[in-house]
């Protein structure tokens, strides 16, 4: 009969668009731990017609945090690298900024002498390179960037440094009906322009921290100014406040990496019916980074995960992804 | 050749899931008007393969105001007509409501003495009937009341209220590839509820203004908080503002209705390439409502539509879609 139904298979494959998934594994850079039996546990049972945690696919909500959770943040957030990269391109019209902190920093590649100006250097690094421009001037200056600045260890571009398991999970939940989110205490209009180029997340599914815009008529055409004032932060308890404002619907998966996950984590497994919490947990020093403190590991400014969410993590029964057992690749 | 041609087509249209456009009008409540012509000649040259207009579907993106845009806003907005209704049911509990104005004002339904204590009593009555309760439990209170109240003069749902034209057209849009958005100064929480049902709208492609909320554990169990506080008014030059929060691209084509739409115009058009802007102008007082004031018509506090609105539409060449002349029906 092998010849009959192999084309029957085929003709299913072509009018489906995807492959029977007996046959073909969807996450290949998973390994065969029960964290990957747990997931696709959970997609199957919440999108099988009949199972009894069936969700509808308008509520197959899934967020997943950006720095850390699908790409890498360190040695310092990819976004402070673009905000440093600015400075230094921006330094010839402020010859003042050479002796003025906190850009003096930045121009002597002092990372010491920033962390110690806290976190009032950086907001006067942020607006002094993220706003003053219209939104479509933005989205140019950082898209430029992005296609040729690299990762100062990895040598490659910034959207080539994601991780390849994560690619595989976000396409594995899309063909089973799920709508995929970013939610990120990163800037929304820095990530906007590339982010459905890599992720195959589009520009409205973005949800992140933003600055005032204000519209203006600038010579008669209109646009969006974007203003030297914060606007929203969407990390910690506000991550939940930006699923309501941007999605509307609680998450029945979200996936994050750090302290500033906890709350997006609470409020999407706090809900009814069938939940999964994710956490990635940089373990690999080799093959990415290894930081904590959790576990032992050292400590990090940039997405710190703390003994207090492991433990968490046990409780609520979310899951802890480890790099180096449960992924078998990092980046494509 | 018929008897094989004919099953041939019936296949594209299962494959495709659409009928001939040749043979099946997708605008039947629309009259044949140079209105519907340019309508069509818009989502043809922006959807076509090798057209100079073409657009890709990800850029395809349709704004479309809700109040006097996609349902009726007379004789007063139906957000208003909630909040006044839940007056009446909270008063039992607030017995000094009865000699306390605003509540005083809607209790006894003196609608002009509530006029004359401006926006600052409709803020006071939205404070009292839209916070102080989580986001899940306001979404239960608007979905029971727009599942049971009546537009006093039509005497069916609300949500029966919505243009049949508009829905034609929403749907007409989505088979060509657009994304079609909501952008209302109504509140966000009060529509997404029921926008996928009515319009085919899903929570996440709703834009509206918003209160602040607050991300709270209660009894164990992670909430948003609704907070008695104004976080954003997405009206006049808030739309386009609002636009760039959620959706993070400029439509290619706006709808509204009033004088609060006209910033979402500008920016929509203003852009580079095809561009539409679109007005509904309520001339029909037989089959809906008449007002204003351009064109020597009633003024109306709610969606008022002044000369100047049509003037600018004139310059600009926003098509202005009169009621009368272009829809051959108002509701479904």
């Amino acid at each position: 009969m092998k010849h009959i139904i192999l084309p029957i298979l085929t003709l299913g494959v072509i009018l489906t668009g995807r492959a029977d998934a007996q046959t073909q594994d969807p996450l290949p850079s998973w390994n065969e731990t029960a964290t990957k039996a747990a997931i696709i546990e959970f997609v199957e049972k919440v999108s099988s017609d009949g199972s009894p945690d069936f969700v509808p696919p308008e509520d197959r909500i899934a967020t997943f945090d950006n720095d850390g959770t699908l790409w890498c943040e360190q040695p310092i957030y990819t976004q402070l690298a673009f905000a440093f990269d600015r400075v230094k391109a921006l330094a010839p019209e402020h010859p003042e900024w050479k002796t003025k902190q906190p850009y003096k920093a930045v121009l002597d590649g002092d990372l010491e002498s920033l962390k110690s100006q806290g976190e009032k250097g950086v907001a006067e690094i942020i607006a002094a390179t993220h706003a003053g421009m219209t939104s479509d001037e933005f989205a140019k200056i950082s898209s430029d960037w992005i296609a040729t600045a690299k990762h100062p260890r990895f040598k490659r571009p910034y959207t080539e440094c994601v991780y390849q398991p994560q690619l595989e999970l976000l396409a594995f939940l899309r063909d089973n009906g799920f709508q995929t989110f970013i939610v990120s205490g990163g800037g929304i209009e820095f990530m906007r322009p590339w982010t459905a180029r890599v992720y195959g997340i589009a520009a409205p599914q973005v949800v992140g921290s933003s600055i005032v815009t204000e519209f203006q008529m600038q010579n008669g055409k209109p646009v969006l100014m974007r203003l030297p004032k914060v606007n929203f932060v969407d990390d910690k308890a506000g991550k939940p406040v930006g699923i309501g404002q941007h999605i509307g619907k609680r998450p029945i998966l979200a996936f994050g990496n750090s302290a500033g996950d906890r709350e997006m984590l609470q409020y999407a497994t706090g809900g009814d019916g069938a939940r999964l919490g994710l956490l990635v947990y940089h373990d690999d020093a080799e093959r990415e980074y290894a930081y904590g403190p959790a576990g032992g590991l050292p400590d990090s400014k940039m997405g710190t995960f703390p003994q207090s969410l492991m433990d968490e993590a046990g409780k609520n029964g979310w899951i802890v992804v480890r790099m180096k057992e449960d992924w078998n690749r990092a980046f494509p």
